[in-house]
């Protein structure tokens, strides 16, 4: 199972190598801190994934060339909340831009190597000017105590309520290697990562990783995470995440590798990655219960898929679930629209461990009355057997509740 | 522009050739009438389109095969509202034909010559004896009043507030010919039919037509109709949009003629369709704006309509306009990620006529407020010009309120 269970992880830990730091700019009309910064020492490689909506914004055009000049190395992390930078044509690419160069030249680095990142509304210039005069502040506060990194994580979100971190530290030959992720992210959120989120997501290690094959463990760790979440089935023109190795540990890693070490890594920053993951919908906008997709039984893994985003995307499932209502029949007939295979004879539920439906007709011991007490459960998991084969898919989705609306209609106004 | 506005239609015309009924079948827990039937006179042709969700309601099944058995003839047309008949597996087939069996031995046709459809909660097993108690009540009360005709359109509804009927007489040659449509549909409505909803939708005319060109007709005045709205994104089990032609005008018409009068009634078909279809969207669950969508300059016709349902079935753009909120980005998000070819920097919006985007970017008279007032009215014009090329679509969606909720958390419960 890809999304782990909420067994808490460990303290966050810091990797070495990176400094944090956030102060108010001006961007949030709250008035709350809205522009968070890393600086990681020389030498720090970086991966990323980005949306694949065909309207992107300008900090991800300028983020993506920034890694393809620099050859894969991040000095400076620039996230502003507030204003997502999208929609805002040349003038927007040009003040992203802008607050890179500002930002290369206070702390000694070529602005290709200066990553930026914006989430909020869209179709607003961004003030770029704000950004660029909290620089100096930023200088003043950058540091790498667990307060510095709370406040990154505080900076960056928008509708979020919590915080969102996870972090693993590894033993590799007796020495320790540390992974941290920050994401934000509550709304507009079904990420279809290329290749394969306004969700944001920032993992640190402090392993020695070239840039290449750090793509080759991010790409790995995001399918079965990130893009198997929905809260909205909205997906971003912002969606990024971004790894950046610094190298301090001492420790190096390839991604080719057949070694324990390798392997050892790669499944810590699935665990990292699926912790975050988790941690967005359960924070998801107006979010009432958590519910955990397995599809089995699928033809195909893209299928399995297919059917998960169905069913974890229609309205009609969800406000079930938002009523408790065991209404398995609106899970059926979801599946049955996901232009995936699908064969109502042999589909069997259970909803919170519970039999529903069973060859495609009411189970014989359904009891409605405890599936619905088992829906009353902040976290309801759902078992789709399709009995077609043997893909599978594990998703994690949520209701759509009255207060979902209420923070949409009232958004910008 | 195929959603006519909402100009009122002359009054409801009868087609020669049916009468109609309604009782109490005791399926509706409301009590209310629950149990719609037509009887056609012999000779009267059928053609019919269905949902493409793989989950099939039993009485789709057997219709769709006694059209096939009897070439395209019906004479009994049986519906019951409340409840939908849908996984219920062989048992619910069975249920169906025993329903049909029964009436065709009490209206003296055969069974293949008996239309059965339902609507309701899905995965309860349809109790088909209530509906075998009621016929010999259905013959007491079938005719052709207009009273008849509402208490027909009255009975099909589940949670629908108000009847959906539209007509239209041609005058072809100096005869009257007459075309009547009722339909239902409040919620799980995002119709994809084949050859191209639960929505329910009965077309009467008493044209003579064979039952082949009957499927002409109907497949040409669907596309932009029928399937070009959508409520909740939701594609029902149950969609069923069925086309009778009685022939009692004594007028014989074909499909494949280059006539006006072909093209006459084809395109009242259409008026009539397209009526019903925003009735429909009007009276959507918990619908408190509709929103007329139209995408022009896209590359292709298939691309202009991925676009269109994209946006029309974004919880995020629904939520907008729920709250009166000009938030034109939300509307450029979900089209950059329909999967279809679009370019920020060509694309164009304008709400209530009121230019918001230009190229990609807020318009330069972009009046916040002025299109705030003009989102609080009930319809609101949307329109997309893509600048890709000339494909258009025009589509009917609407908002998303917390009233949708509300109606759809407590549906089975």
């Amino acid at each position: 199972m890809s999304h782990e269970s909420t067994s808490p992880l460990p303290p966050i830990c810091q990797p070495a190598g990176f400094r944090y730091g956030a102060v108010r700019a001006g961007i949030k009309p709250s008035g709350k801190p809205d522009f968070a910064c890393a600086l990681a020492v020389e030498g720090t490689t970086a991966a990323a994934v980005f949306t694949s909506n065909r309207l992107i914004a300008a900090p991800v055009i300028v983020g993506r060339e920034h890694l393809r000049q620099s050859g894969g190395l991040v000095r400076f992390l620039a996230v502003n909340a507030g204003n997502a930078n999208c929609a805002t044509g040349e003038p927007g690419i040009e003040v992203c831009r802008e607050v890179c160069t500002a930002a290369a030249k206070k702390f000694g680095c070529t602005e290709q190597q200066v990553f930026p990142s914006s989430t909020g509304i869209i179709g607003v210039q961004l003030p770029g000017e704000k950004l660029i005069s909290a620089l100096p502040q930023i200088a003043v506060e950058l540091g790498d105590t667990p307060a510095r990194i709370q406040q990154f994580a505080e900076a960056i979100m928008t509708t979020d309520t919590r915080v969102k971190m996870a972090s693993v530290t590894l033993d590799i030959g007796g020495r320790p290697v540390r992974i941290l992720g920050v994401a934000k992210g509550a709304g507009m959120i079904a990420p279809q990562l290329v290749p394969h989120a306004t969700m944001l997501v920032y993992l640190f290690t402090d392993a020695k990783i070239t840039a290449h094959d750090l793509q080759i463990f991010l790409n790995r760790a995001i399918g079965p995470t990130f893009n198997c979440i929905s809260i909205d089935g909205d997906t971003s023109t912002n969606d990024t995440v971004l790894l950046l190795a610094s190298g301090a540990s001492g420790v190096a890693l390839t991604s080719s590798s057949d070694g324990s070490e390798t392997a050892a890594f790669a499944e810590a920053l699935q665990t990292v990655c699926a912790s975050l993951a988790r941690q967005i919908v359960e924070d998801g906008e107006g979010v009432g219960h958590v519910i955990e997709l397995a599809i089995e039984g699928a033809s195909t893994a893209e299928d399995a898929k297919r059917i998960a985003r169905s069913i974890a995307q229609s309205p009609l499932v969800k406000t079930a679930f938002a009523g408790c209502d065991p209404n398995w029949g609106r899970i059926l007939a979801a599946a049955g629209y996901a232009g995936a295979a699908f064969d109502p004879a042999k589909v069997s539920v259970w909803i919170g461990g519970l039999p529903v439906c069973r060859h495609g007709q009411v189970a014989a011991d359904f009891d409605k009355n405890r599936v619905h007490r088992a829906m009353l459960e902040r976290t309801v998991p759902v078992r789709v057997e399709l009995g077609l084969g043997n893909a599978t898919c594990h998703f994690l989705a949520c209701d759509l509740t009255a207060e979902y609306v209420h923070v949409n209609a009232e958004y910008s106004t």
